[in-house]
């Protein structure tokens, strides 16, 4: 492929992703990509011949492997405490939510709303995002205790798929501070036990 | 209209709420709802002369009013300690979704990613029902401060619905249960303080 040509896949890999990050998975037809990144439609199936399902795949993926870097330098240890780190970090999702025009959510979070019975493959990508960011997140927390971290993780995500949601509707990034402040508040309350050869207490985490 | 229109009617009603928990708004087209309600197609447009958008602003709604009940409901006063009431209500939410398929997401949280910029009715439709049911859940909570009151609601808020997400993609409830457990263990760690006349501490909520 020469250049020109990646240039034209890179396109309409953006265009998708964009689309799928406004309308779902109804919003990122090859239609909508074509229109949207300016490409010839002929080169949609000689750059993706299996059509919409592989576009979407690959830009799921892409956009799976963002989030993920996302979480990873957010948690990535640097001289702010991990509490602040959150806060931080929701900040800037409120903005950027703003700053892209405040209709725009998670690519992954509006496919898992919008599978149907046969999207099997499409499930498990979201499903395997989901994953990887719960682990990425877990690993970074300062707990002992493996059950507590992943549960924690899962909070995470679940709670900025949300704000993504509430912001939506809201058409306004506010909802990121609020959930920001909590998560960190939470972090805050459990402070780090990883110096301890054996935890004391329980708190009923472990038993899921 | 006699019983059987009204019975008409309530069976597209629910067909639409359906729909729109399994795919989103793409989903909820009136060909779908016909199919899945088995009403004649040309009653629709006699029960809903506005056609698919008259027919997801009453479904939304009805699912909106049906959340905000259930929500009103966990935080009723019962013999139940508060944080207990998140666990026992996530654990039903949890079993609540593997029972309907483990297909459904929320419905007012699938139409708020699939928002198009002329949607502006259905995404006001979507901030009332979610600001409907923050409001409730900050009324029920125990802290003086009102801005702490509503952070935590919306946080809540956020949190069932990346629930539904993350259940989506897992084809299974667990996720809820995680959420369930950390606002639980975040009211424990918050603990009532709508006694005192006068709080001692800030924590950074009021001043959002």
């Amino acid at each position: 492929m020469g250049h020109q040509g990646r240039a034209s896949r890179d396109r309409m890999l953006v265009a998708a992703e964009t689309l799928l990050r406004e309308g779902g998975l109804a919003g990122a037809g090859i239609q909508q990509v074509v229109a949207r990144s300016r490409a010839p439609i002929g080169s949609v199936y000689h750059f993706f011949p299996g059509g919409k399902n592989q576009l979407v795949a690959e830009a799921l993926r892409i956009h799976g492997e963002k989030a993920r870097a996302l979480f990873e330098s957010m948690l990535a240890d640097t001289a702010e405490p991990l509490p602040d780190r959150f806060r931080t970090f929701a900040r800037a999702a409120a903005a950027g939510f703003d700053r892209a025009g405040a209709n725009k959510g998670c690519a992954i979070g509006s496919v898992a709303l919008d599978l149907e019975a046969g999207d099997e493959r499409l499930r498990k990508l979201c499903q395997d995002a989901f994953d990887g960011w719960i682990a990425s997140i877990a690993k970074a927390l300062p707990w002992a205790d493996e059950a507590r971290r992943r549960s924690f993780a899962e909070m995470v995500v679940a709670a900025f798929e949300g704000a993504f949601i509430l912001s939506r509707a809201r058409r306004s990034g506010k909802p990121f501070i609020a959930v920001g402040e909590w998560l960190a508040t939470m972090v805050e309350r459990f402070p780090s036990d990883t110096s301890r050869r054996k935890r004391r207490t329980r708190h009923g985490f472990a038993s899921r």
